[in-house]
């Protein structure tokens, strides 16, 4: 009875070893060296390759070391009616609260300005309205959006919050589905995308959504890389209907040195980093889970796979 | 019957006109063309020049335009005994909330770091300590420093909080006195200082101060630059026991052009602008504060002279 391990980058061997300490009661191993395939009945993975889940045939459940399975769905040879367990918890909310209200303080204050007046040596004072006259709104509204939403508008923002479907969320307008689509744009002049990727989503952060926002709206992007038709966000930049854009997720990861985002003056780039598991509480989370799937109880993190996410 | 208005800048005759609509039953008039003296019962004034309010021989009240009053006491011939009002109110609260949270969040998640790998085109990802393992302190528990904790705590952050009498504030440790001061200060790894400046304050960000925190800690000081020994923070930097700053107040603002903070690497300038009152809603503060004085009503924004803030 054993389980593989999926992760990128240098700490493989720290989180096997980790999770080995978190659930003795299987053999954990790496997936370049998961043993005998019949034996590995769960999967823990980040990005897995297409194709590879499919090897091992006594599958049970795969675990996505992260709130989205998009990574996972990516695969075309995907076992199907394997149950999918996200990795969410208040970590992971806290880190991308923390990221959603930097940089939504970050436009709102107009830091670019200050910096670009700093570094020609020049004090440029000038007013703010307060957050209660900025409008923000954020997309998508499950854990990270919805608090989000609850911790801007405790700062004191005027915040909206549109999801696929109805939800209520204190002190927050909400708007809901296609219907309420157009008027949740119309009002945001900083908009965040916390949505989950799917084939509803994908590109959604194109042309038509830019040209519905107010002029010169502020963009933050902390969902995924492919929400977002790229030419399209250049040219709404250069036009200054997009006054500025944060970016943390990209169609390719690690962002190619020669992408023009890296050198955009009205973009920043952070690497992937909004809300990173950090894999001492995120291997407690999972282990919590997989006891919690094992022993039959329920499984908040269970994904629908009739929604997609 | 009349009072006297003195702001700095452009927008002099726009504050008289509102402050007449507001106070009809005065006369408004600029500081610079008063009209008779001995008519002026009140001055609502920001850094009135040494020796000008004594002018106006039946003063009834200064107001200060801002929370703080040191740039009224700065005149040595302020006529004594005449009671001075500050300007307090959720709309400097709110504003002073929103630039605190920005820079807390900017040192805690590494934004400078992030903007120079952007300049080089490097993909650098990296893990932060969440915002529950990072303390924060903050110097000057009034209304401004208090609201500035409890959002924080709010956020997620470890804060505390230090002052010269005794505070309790909800999810806030807090240190008071010469006692709790260096305690304070060896568990700030991020300082806020928002003290009053008193003779007691001024200078207190000195070498000494900067030593008693934990290597490599950020400095936000948007208080008044009397605070700051200036040198020695710059030596504080320089020898990496202070991280960073962000100094959005100065000795001599605006700063002069050839001030090293401008071109510091670890120091982010801004001019000024933490808290500043919106004319519109400052000027209805004021006008109530007034109203309240004269009907003998309490003031809670009128200073108490001894303590000197």
């Amino acid at each position: 009875m054993s389980l593989v391990i999926r992760v990128l980058g240098a700490r493989s061997e720290w989180w096997r070893e980790h999770m080995q300490s978190l659930l003795p009661e299987f053999e954990c191993r790496l997936w370049e060296d998961p043993g005998p395939l019949e034996a590995v009945e769960y999967a823990i993975v980040w990005r897995p390759p297409a194709g590879g889940l499919k090897q091992f045939p006594n599958l049970k459940a795969i675990v996505s070391i992260g709130a989205g399975i998009d990574h996972i769905l990516a695969d075309p040879e995907l076992p199907r009616g394997v149950p999918i367990i996200r990795t969410t918890g208040s970590d992971l909310t806290e880190r991308m609260r923390e990221y959603v209200c930097l940089h939504v303080l970050r436009f709102h204050r107009r830091l670019p300005e200050h910096e670009e007046a700093q570094s020609l040596h020049e004090w440029r004072p000038g007013i703010n309205p307060p957050a209660s006259e900025r409008k923000v709104g954020i997309m998508g509204l499950g854990n990270l959006g919805a608090d989000a939403a609850r911790t801007l508008a405790m700062i004191g923002f005027d915040v909206a919050g549109w999801s696929r479907g109805e939800k209520t969320i204190e002190g927050v307008a909400t708007y809901a589905g296609e219907a309420g689509f157009d008027a949740f744009l119309a009002r945001s002049e900083i908009l965040v995308c916390l949505l989950p990727l799917t084939e509803a989503t994908r590109g959604i952060l194109d042309a038509a959504l830019f040209a519905k926002l107010p002029k010169g709206a502020f963009l933050i992007n902390c969902a995924r890389g492919q929400h977002v038709v790229d030419a399209d966000l250049l040219a709404a930049l250069d036009s200054g209907q997009i006054a500025g854009a944060t970016l943390d997720v990209f169609h390719q990861e690690p962002l190619p040195a020669d992408n023009p985002f890296w050198s955009h003056p009205k973009v920043l780039v952070t690497p992937h980093v909004a809300s990173l598991i950090d894999p001492v509480t995120g291997g407690k989370m999972i282990a919590a889970n997989l006891r919690r799937f094992i022993a039959g109880q329920d499984v908040p993190d269970l994904v629908d796979l009739s929604k997609g996410y």
